[in-house]
């Protein structure tokens, strides 16, 4: 089988750069377009060059259109406005989109599920292999244990992140929510601050700490009573969530169209 | 249904102490016998009194046989010679035997289950709630990822502790390697000092800290290429585990002759 | 010298009990008098049988002025708004105060300088050797390392806490302000939610945990580029606070009228 | 000022090229020379492309007299035989060697003694601020705290290293022994397993872990009755080693004949 062709958004951030070589280290696919917004200023630099490697011969270019229409998928770590235009364009062309982009709201993810009715999407909000087996024994761990037992999830990120809790926070979250087949938004507890009265029954609670160049640490605590389980993932570099997202897209590379997570793509789902 | 009558064996040491305490708070069970060695200073002493209860009425004694005729279970947190030896007059007399005594070898471990043939054993290296779900997410952890992921196991304990790896070290270990399909005692490397050479795959690593009054921290490692799970349990209360044994004794009344563990207690088997 | 006599206000709390043991343990002092509020449903009984202890004698009363009439010292764990009532009385009655009151804000602070021009007061966030410990060496880094250095302060503690962050969260928050020679209210950052943008450079961070029966566990992050230096102390045992107010209590004795720290009980200033 | 001169040895292995980046990223210095041992394979090629930068025209070679005679100072992060071996030269030479070498038994650090009678010679066991930083702090704790207090150590490393424990583990109970002004040697315990019998008091013990990639993580754990204090430090990037190793070179140029340690370096003495 020929190499897969893809396409990486977003192409000048940290992020795509790491697309780029994760794309250039793995077998079976080849990077066939870079796209940044109109505007940027690496438009037109090599997309090899920008990301520390040998030149490539491909060029910067803001036509994501033009590069869809020759790929078979295309590579997402933007912003939530900018993946719902990539998600339709990708729709449009009919090519897998793998999008790891954080923050995303509930009319995002809907534009998102529209989109997937067209052409495969694969969304996770952390492409790591340790972090979507965490999620699958979080959600085990909560149907198993009793709301006796409290559930706290703290995270610590580098100083350059823009929102908290962590999109793998909330992914967290939300297994354990499963977990307990509750609702996570009635069920969230985030940013605790004077006097909050004790703890409520049933809740999830967040904390996010930021400092430092710390790639990402997610700990999930169940708390009972005279005992503590803990579970935790350390990121060690972020280059693990590029590779996860390549081998996301060779994953998805011929599937029909719907929303997939990396669950599935990991076959975790059975665990 | 009438309480359920349990004897406390090494009930003037600190777990006994606890067991009898775990006694006098639970629903559904009532001290009938306290047992010592011959010669301990314990004997006579009111069982209520040595565990800073009201006085019961129960004297200590060392007389096992007489104790057990009369009951229907003994908990056994003592020795691993006592253990054997009480494990056969539980056997005689038909009683239920709750074994938390660790530091067992394979001969000790093969006496109890001849003796399980008789009678009904529950046996576990710790009878909390929370380490036996560890262990059931180790086994599954261990069988999803390869060993490429190392597997690394440390705990703390208080500085009175006189065996290391911990008993629940070592049961942690065993879930492992039976999440590997491997033989724990080919794979466990303890007490790395000096040159070691590079890890070897496949093994399954322990390291044991000591100090203070810790109750007992275990922390299971799975450590990958730029990434790592942590699966940890504390331990905030030495009464959990006493609190765990009469838990398991209620459980084992009226059970058929077999060796059980905490897993069975706690319906963790079809995780 | 003849024992210290002391009382304990809030003689029926958790901590009122605690205290009441801690004195019972302790050479060179005794439980004179323990007061509760009036109407509380503690009033005459023994306190001595409230705290587990053998009947002592010692009614519990609500008359706090008499008590302090014929006392060397008295414990106080209670709320801001008694202890500041206390402080006034314990001014009048010329006896050492020794206050583990958290949530004190600026006004009740002011009142206890005002008591402490008249009576020795001894407060603290926090009474164990440890947490005082942390907190010199934290004012200590934070003195050396520049504000390229980011710090994060996350605690946790039981489900029943009603205030965040803790109260040692916030005296290892001023250590760390202090070494910076920043004003703590001015850098503070609490409870992270949402969009937060990029971290600011020279704030301190604190995020609260809550759950099962945790007695209190604080880390402070110095995290830099490439590293970091997590500074921690874990509480296993609450009575540690209470043993840790009768050793200020005893040190107290015959000090002149002043407000103190527990780094001037525990000789940490030179440090 | 021109310059300083630099030659690293060791320069095709991983440090190796992780100093060369680290000398091309500082200003102030120059890589003048790239030494690796006879036979390498690595002889001949650009010391640039080796460590994936631009060409620099440095070809290696296997001549260290040669290369020290111009330069002012040479990066050593190789092995103890070598290191001894190149120190003869540096001082020769009379140029400053800047040692990260680990394993040094009390025969090459006399050694090392020596050739610093004639050179400046800057060596630690770990090259980063924040090791250093918790250095001087695990001192001061040890000296603060009486034995009752138990000190251990704990650190993990990727799957790779062959010692155990640590050269910073090493150098962290160096520092706690410092502080007790007890002999660390006599302290030593190492490599738990087996029945151990109960802690000695004033011993100092050590833990190691290996796994995955870790580039390091040390714990110090000081235990009382009730209570832990624990010093952390987290390597999130090997790259800082070799950066501290530079900052070590400027520091030392001009220096006179002596040992000196990254606390020299970092000014931490008088902390």
């Amino acid at each position: 089988m020929s190499d897969m062709r893809l396409v990486v958004v977003g192409a000048a951030g940290r992020m795509g750069r790491m697309l780029i070589r994760a794309i250039d280290q793995a077998d079976g696919c080849t990077l066939v377009a870079a796209i940044e917004r109109p505007g940027s200023a690496a438009l037109g630099e090599d997309a090899g060059i920008l990301a520390g490697l040998p030149a490539s011969g491909i060029k910067v270019t803001s036509d994501a259109a033009a590069a869809f229409a020759s790929a078979d998928g295309v590579l997402d770590f933007t912003a939530p406005d900018a993946t719902v235009a990539f998600a339709k364009l990708a729709a449009d062309a009919g090519i897998l989109h793998v999008v790891g982009t954080t923050g995303l709201e509930p009319t995002h993810l809907a534009e998102l599920a529209e989109a997937a009715k067209r052409t495969p999407i694969i969304r996770s909000g952390n492409m790591s292999l340790g972090v979507n087996l965490l999620a699958a024994l979080v959600r085990k761990v909560a149907a198993t244990l009793g709301t006796d037992w409290d559930i706290e999830i703290v995270e610590m990120h580098h100083r350059m992140k823009v929102d908290a809790p962590s999109g793998t926070a909330v992914l967290l979250g939300e297994a354990a929510a499963e977990g307990r087949a509750v609702d996570l938004a009635q069920q969230r507890v985030a940013g605790r601050d004077g006097i909050t009265g004790a703890r409520q029954a049933g809740t999830i609670g967040f904390a996010a700490l930021r400092g430092g160049t710390v790639v990402g640490d997610h700990k999930v605590i169940f708390a009972g009573a005279g005992e503590r389980l803990e579970l935790a993932h350390v990121a060690e570099d972020r280059s693990l969530f590029a590779q996860g997202a390549v081998k996301a897209a060779l994953w998805g590379r011929g599937r029909e169209a719907r929303l997939y997570s990396m669950a599935d793509v990991l076959g975790l789902d059975a665990l």
